[in-house]
C-alpha cells in the first residue's frame, strides 16, 4: 500500500479550488503578484494550514514562510520542500503553488500516518519568486541564498513607487528572523516542467541536474530608412535584413551546439515601420543558453563574430549589449541521486533534465544540497493562464516528493 | 544664350523661400496635407504668380489647378507640365513642389522672352497626390484618367472624418470644370528621384522610361509562444525565426530577378514581444517591384512556393494576402526620346531610369502621351525633411523641361 495516494490525490482539487480564488481571473488563470491583497489571502491561507497540521509557521525579514513539522532530533537541520505563491499577471494554476501544495500534503500524508522523521520537515514560500511585481525575480530566495543584499532588496519599487519593504509592511509579512539564518539541510523543489520535453517523450518525471546557463542581449542595428521603390537592393542598408540574418544565425549556431543549445529572438522594434520604407533602425533581443558554461561562452563568441561579418554584408552598424549572465548551476548529486532512485523504485518513467528556466533552487544550490523535481505540463505552456498539468502527474509528482524526504530523512546525518 | 537661364535660376530660391513658408517645419522641411489651411494658402500663391504671368487660372471639379499661358492656336491641346504641392506630414521641400514651380518657371521664360509657342502651355497642381490625408494616393489624377470614380473619391475622409468633397468646399477648390474634361496633349512630370540612382552614377538628369509594377503583401505566421530557456530548438514553432527566414528569402529571390528587382520588409509585429519568450505571432509586409509585370509575378510565384517551404521547415502557420497590385507604366516612346534628346543636346548627363514610386503621371499615361524628368535628391532621401536637391541640378531640370516644351510645341501636330 502507498499510504500516501490519498492526500497527495487532493492536491490537484486544492490547487483547482481553494487556493485558485485568490486572485484566480476569469480565462481560469491566476493574477496574484507578490505582496498584493490576493497574495496576503493565499499566505493567509498557508499560514492556517500549516497551523491546521499542527505546523509551527515562521515568517523571515524578506516574507519568506516556514511551515514545520517537526522530527524526533531537533538537532538536525531541517529539509526544506517549497517554491511560490506568487504568479505572472496572466499566470497558471500550477507554476509555483504546486510544489508549495506538495509539500503540504506530504506533511499532511506524515501526520495522517503518524509517521516520525528525524529531520524536521518544512515547506517554504519564497516572496516574490516572478519578479513581476518587483524586478528582479528570485529576490527573496536570493537575499536568503546571499545573492543580493536585504536592505537593496528593500528599496525596489513596483511601478506605483512601492517598496517591498513597504509591501512587506502592509501585508504583515515583514517577519522577525533576519533572512538567511533559518539553517536549511537540503532543499527540493518540485515544478511544472515549462517547457516541452517531458510531454513530448511521455515521462512522469524530470530529475532536474540542473539550471542551464543563460546569457542575454540587446541587439541595435542602424541602416538607411530608403524608399523601397526607388533603391536599388545593392545601394540598401537594410536593417530588417540585418536582424533576418542575426535570427537565421543564432538558431544555426544553436542547432550547432548540440541538442541543449538555444538561442531566441523574441523582442524585435523595426523603424520607420513603413510597408514601402526599408528599414532604417532595429533593436532585437537574443538569449542564448545551455547547461554547460563553456558552449554558452562558444555560442556568444561565434554569434559575436559572425554577427559583424553579416552586418558588414549589410552595410549597417550593430552594437550587441550583453545585458544578463547567469552561469550554469549544478544540482547536488546526493540530493539528485536520491530523486532518481526514488522514482525507479516507484516505477515512474523518467528522464534527466536540465531546467531552462530560473527557479528559487537556483539560488538554493548555492547554500544548501538541492534538487528539482518536474512534471510535464500540457504543451509546455506556462506563465499563461491556459497552464495545465494532468491530476495523475501531480500525484505522482507530490508522491515522489514524499519518497525523497523520507529517504533523505533516512539517509542523511546518520553519526 | 540659354535665354531662360535666369527665369530657371530663381525656382529653387522661390522653392526655399516664398513656398516653404505655407507649412514649413522647424526641421527645414514641409507639412502641408493635402486641402489643409497651408495647403490652401499655397494654391492661392500658386494662381497669385499665374496671374501676374497673364495665365488664365481654372480649377476643375477635384480642386486640379491649371495655369494657362496661352499658345497661338487655341484648337490645339495644351502641353501641361506639372505635379503637386500637397506633402507628407514630414515631407522635404522638393518632392511634387519642384515640379509645379519649375512649370512656372518655364511659363515665366517664355513670358520673359516674349515667345511664342503654337500650343498653350499649363502647368497643373494635382489635388492630394501623397494620399497623407486622404487615402490612396495620386486620387484626383486617378479621378482625371478615369481611374477612380469622382463620387466614391468624394467621399473619403481623413481621420477626422473630413470628406474629400467638404475639404474642397471649405478651401474654395471644389472648381466647375467636370475633372477629367480638360485637354491634355502631353504630360511632362519634372521630380526628385527619390532614389539614390542618380546622386550614385553623378548623372544630372533621369529619362523616365516608366514605372515599375508594384505588388504589396500582408504576411501572418501563426507558431507557437514558448518559453525561450525550456524549449528545444527541434520542438519549436518559431514565427520570428519564420519571419526571419522570408526576409531573407524575399531578398535573395529580388537578387536572383536581376538588378531591378526590389523587395522590401518594412514592417514586422512580433508576439508576445518578450525576450524570453519563442514569438507565437506575427505580422509583416512585404513589397515587390520590377519594371517588367511578368518578373513582378515572377518573384511573387517563386516567394509563394518558397515561403511555404519555410512556413513548414519551422512548423508555423502562414498566410499571404496580396493587399495591391499596380502593373507596370510604360511612358510614351515619343515624349520619352524627346526629354533624351534635348537633355543630350544640352550636354547634360543622363540616363533612362524607370520609376521605382508612384506619380500623378503614371495616371496620365492611361489617357495622354505622357514622360517624366527626374533630378537627383541627395542620399536618395525623400519623405523627409532633411529631402535635398542641388540648385544647379533644379536649374538643369528645369532647363530641361523648358527645352523639351518648345521641342514638343515644335513638332507636335503638325499637319
Amino acid at each position: 500500500m502507498n499510504p500516501l495516494e490519498k492526500p497527495s490525490h487532493r492536491i490537484s482539487k486544492r490547487a483547482l479550488s481553494e487556493t485558485a480564488r485568490f486572485g484566480g481571473t476569469q480565462k481560469g488563470g491566476i493574477c496574484r503578484l507578490a505582496l498584493s491583497k490576493e497574495d496576503k489571502q493565499v499566505r493567509d491561507w498557508l499560514s492556517r494550514e500549516g497551523e491546521k497540521l499542527l505546523c509551527t509557521v515562521s515568517i523571515d525579514s524578506m516574507g519568506n514562510q516556514f511551515l514545520r513539522y517537526p522530527g524526533l532530533d531537533d538537532s538536525l537541520p531541517p529539509l526544506v520542500m517549497g517554491s511560490h505563491l506568487d504568479t505572472q499577471p496572466t499566470g497558471g494554476k500550477y507554476d509555483g503553488i504546486y510544489g508549495v501544495l506538495a509539500g503540504l500534503a506530504v506533511i499532511r500524508a506524515l501526520r495522517a500516518n503518524e509517521c516520525k522523521t528525524r529531520h524536521a520537515i518544512e515547506v517554504v514560500n519564497w516572496t516574490n519568486e516572478e519578479g513581476a511585481r518587483f524586478s528582479p525575480a528570485m529576490i527573496s530566495s536570493g537575499v536568503f541564498s546571499g545573492v543580493f543584499d536585504q536592505q537593496a532588496a528593500y528599496k525596489i519599487c513596483d511601478r506605483n513607487n512601492v517598496s517591498i519593504k513597504d509591501a512587506l509592511e502592509e501585508t504583515g509579512y515583514l517577519g522577525p528572523i533576519p533572512c538567511g539564518q533559518h539553517p536549511v539541510r537540503a532543499y527540493f523543489e518540485l515544478h511544472i516542467e515549462q517547457g516541452p520535453v517531458l510531454e513530448n517523450e511521455k515521462k512522469t518525471i524530470g530529475v532536474v541536474t540542473g539550471v542551464q546557463g543563460m546569457r542575454r542581449y540587446i541587439i541595435s542595428i542602424r541602416g538607411q530608412a530608403a524608399h523601397a521603390g526607388t533603391t536599388p537592393m545593392a545601394l540598401r542598408c537594410d536593417a530588417m535584413l540585418t536582424a533576418a540574418h542575426l535570427t537565421v544565425l543564432a538558431t544555426d549556431i544553436a542547432r550547432k551546439h548540440g541538442d541543449e543549445a538555444k538561442a531566441t529572438v523574441g523582442e524585435i522594434t523595426a523603424l520607420p515601420g513603413s510597408s514601402n520604407v526599408v528599414c532604417g533602425d532595429v533593436t532585437m533581443t537574443l538569449d542564448l543558453r545551455h547547461p554547460d558554461d563553456e558552449i554558452v561562452e562558444s555560442m556568444e563568441a561565434a554569434f559575436y563574430q559572425q554577427a559583424a561579418s553579416v552586418s558588414e554584408m549589410t552595410k549597417t552598424q550593430m552594437q550587441i549589449e550583453r545585458t544578463w549572465n547567469s552561469p550554469s548551476v549544478q544540482f547536488d548529486e546526493e540530493c539528485v541521486s536520491l530523486v532518481r532512485n526514488c522514482a525507479e523504485e516507484m516505477q515512474l518513467t523518467h528522464r534527466d533534465i536540465i531546467s531552462g528556466a530560473g527557479h528559487d533552487a537556483a539560488y538554493l544550490a548555492r547554500i544548501c544540497p538541492t534538487a528539482m523535481i518536474f512534471i510535464p505540463c500540457r504543451d509546455g505552456l506556462s506563465h499563461n493562464e491556459a497552464e495545465h498539468a494532468e491530476p495523475e502527474d501531480i500525484v505522482a509528482g507530490a508522491n515522489l516528493l514524499l519518497e525523497t524526504i523520507l529517504k533523505a530523512d533516512a539517509c542523511f546525518d546518520l553519526t
